[in-house]
C-alpha cells in the first residue's frame, strides 16, 4: 500500500521560522551555540536566518553576523532567505553562506497581495525577474515552493487547479530558461492540510509531474502535522522542511501570542521516519539535545513531543 | 485505498486521565463545571473519574460526589473506571453512575507484574472473576481492554503473537460464558506506536474477527497520537478514547513531569474526523471552549492545537 522512500532529507528552519516572530532578539552566542549543536546532529541543511528588511523584522538583523560566527560543518548547507532583491544583495554580500535560488509563488492570491502587493499574475511574473537573477549569478535553483496549497486563512479553501496552474507556469518558466525543474515544495504554509488532501494533491502533483523531486513545507497548526507528514510519506515524498521543538508559525496566520504551534517538528517527524525503518541520517539522540537548548534558550515550553518524553531507543535496550 | 467509517464515536477521558495525575486536587465546583460543558459538545461518552484508592489517589477521591453534582444531560453516558473488587463495590454504590464492564488485559507482563503483581497467566485468568462478577451483577459488557499492544517501557517491542493470544482467550472466555465478544478496545498505553504498526496490527485483529468492533486508545507521548488516529481510520476503526486539549499520561510512563504529552487529544482528532468527512456528532466549537475552560482550570498551558488555533469554519466562512 505504501511506497515510503529509503532515505528522507530534513530541512531545519527553526532558526529562522522560529526566532523571526519572536517578540524579542536572544543572545547571538545562544543562536550560534544551537546551530552548532543542529550542525553535529547528522542535518545536512540548516536555514540560518533571513535577510528581511532590519527595522520590520529586528530579530533577523543580525543573520549576516551570524554566518561569520558559526562554525561550518564540512557537508552542512547553511543556507538563508530573502524575499525582495536588496535582501538578495545583502545574502550575495555574506560570507560564508551556501546561496541557492528559490522561487516563491502564492496559491493565495490574498496572501500574495497582503505580503507582496502583487496579483496573482504579478507574482507569477515577478518570479522570471527571480530566475533570471539567479542565473545571472551562477546561483542553482534548489526550488520552487508553492505557499498555501491546501488552503488560506484569506482565501479559504483552495482549488488544486491553482496549485497545478503555478506549477505549470514554473515547468514552462524553467524550459524557456533551458534550466531544469527544480525541486517542487508543496507548501501548507498556515496549517489547512489533512492527511487525504495531502496524498491527493501530491498524487495529481506526481502524475502530472513523474520525474519531480516533491518537498513538503508543513505546519501544525492544528496538529495535523505528523500525520500529513505521514501521508506525505506514503506518497514517496522525500524531502521536508521542520523546526526543532515545533518553533515557528506563520506571523500571517494569527501566531502572535505563541500559543498556537509552529512548524512541523523535526525531531518528532525524524522519530516517525525512523520507527518507520526510513532513513535520514540524522542522530535522533543529538537532535533531541538540541531541542531542549532551543526551549532553554527560548525560557518557555515548546511544543515538541519526543523531546520531552525520549526517543525509544533507552526502553528497547534496557527491556 | 482508504476504508474509512462513516461517524466515530469519541469515549471523553480527560476526566480521569487528565485529573488523576495532576499534583494538586482542582475545586470539585470547577470539574463539575467542565464535565457540565463536555456534556453539551455532542460528546455520549464521558468518564467522569475512577474509584481509585482514595489514599493513592487523592485527586479521584470524590468521584462518588461528582457523580451526584453534574447535570447528566440524556443520551451521555457517565462512567467511572475501577480496576479492584473494592473500587467496583463503590461504582456500584454510586448514584448516577452508567455502569459497564471492562475487562482489562496487559501485553505486558512487566506492567502487569508492576501494576497489579500479576502474571501474564494470572492476569488473564483474573478477568474470568471480573467477567463473571458483571453478569452477576447483570451489568454489559462493554469493552475488553488491551493495554501495551505496541510496546511497553518495561518489556520493550511487544510481539503481536501476545495481542492475539489475549484477544483468542477473550473470545473463549465469553463464549464460556455465552456473552458476546466486547469491543476490542486495542490500547498503546505507553506512546509507542507509529501509524503502520497501527495499520498491521488492526489489520490482524480485523482478519481474524472480522465481526468484532474495534476500538483505540491512543498516547501522544512521542507526537505520533494523530498520526495514529488517521491510520486506525483507515483501517476502519471508529470508537476512540481521547481526553480533551490533550490531558492525560500514564504515570507509569514517566509523565510526573507534566511535560510529556498525554493521552490523544480529542478536539484535535475531532477536527481530523470533520476535515475528512466523518461524522463525529460533535460540536467542534464548543468542544474547543471545553479546553480552554480545562486550560484555565489547570492552569498552564495544554498541548492541543485546534484549542488554541481555532477551527476552520471561521476563515472558511469569511473568505
Amino acid at each position: 500500500m505504501s511506497d515510503f522512500p529509503k532515505f528522507v532529507e530534513f530541512h531545519e528552519e527553526g532558526m529562522r521560522e522560529g526566532f523571526q516572530i519572536e517578540p524579542q532578539i536572544y543572545p547571538i552566542e545562544e543562536r550560534v551555540e544551537l546551530i552548532n549543536a543542529l550542525s553535529e546532529t547528522g542535518l545536512k541543511h540548516i536555514q540560518v536566518g533571513s535577510f528581511v528588511n532590519p527595522k520590520k523584522v529586528p530579530t533577523m538583523a543580525d543573520t549576516p553576523e551570524m554566518f561569520s560566527r558559526i562554525n561550518k560543518k564540512p557537508g552542512v548547507q547553511y543556507t538563508g532567505l530573502w524575499l525582495n532583491e536588496s535582501g538578495f544583495r545583502r545574502a550575495l554580500d555574506t560570507p560564508g553562506i551556501d546561496l541557492k535560488g528559490d522561487l516563491f509563488f502564492y496559491a493565495s492570491e490574498g496572501l500574495a497581495r497582503s505580503n507582496n502587493n502583487l496579483s496573482f499574475d504579478e507574482m507569477m511574473t515577478a518570479q522570471e525577474r527571480w530566475l533570471d537573477l539567479y542565473i545571472e549569478n551562477n546561483i542553482d535553483i534548489d526550488s520552487a515552493g508553492f505557499m498555501c496549497c491546501f488552503g488560506c486563512n484569506i482565501d479559504g479553501d483552495i482549488p488544486m487547479s491553482r496549485v497545478l496552474q503555478l506549477i505549470d507556469f514554473t515547468n514552462q518558466l524553467c524550459k524557456s530558461r533551458g534550466v531544469p525543474l527544480p525541486t517542487l515544495l508543496i507548501a501548507d504554509t498556515m496549517g489547512w492540510a489533512n492527511p487525504e488532501q495531502v496524498k491527493q494533491r501530491i498524487g495529481a502533483i506526481r502524475e502530472k509531474y513523474p520525474d519531480a523531486r516533491l518537498a513538503m513545507h508543513i505546519h501544525d497548526t492544528r496538529g495535523l502535522g505528523v500525520a500529513n507528514v505521514y501521508a506525505a510519506l506514503e506518497m514517496g515524498v522525500d524531502r521536508f522542511d521542520s523546526s526543532i521543538a515545533g518553533l515557528g508559525g506563520c506571523p500571517f496566520a494569527g501566531h502572535k501570542d505563541h500559543k498556537a504551534a509552529g512548524n512541523v517538528c523535526t525531531e518528532d517527524s525524524v522519530f516517525l521516519c525512523h520507527e518507520l525503518g526510513i532513513e535520514t541520517g540524522i542522530d535522533l539522540g543529538k537532535l533531541i539535545e538540541a531541542s531542549q537548548m532551543a526551549e532553554k534558550i527560548i525560557g518557555r515550553y515548546l511544543n515538541g513531543k519526543v523531546m520531552h518524553s525520549g526517543s525509544l531507543s533507552h526502553f528497547r535496550a534496557t527491556a
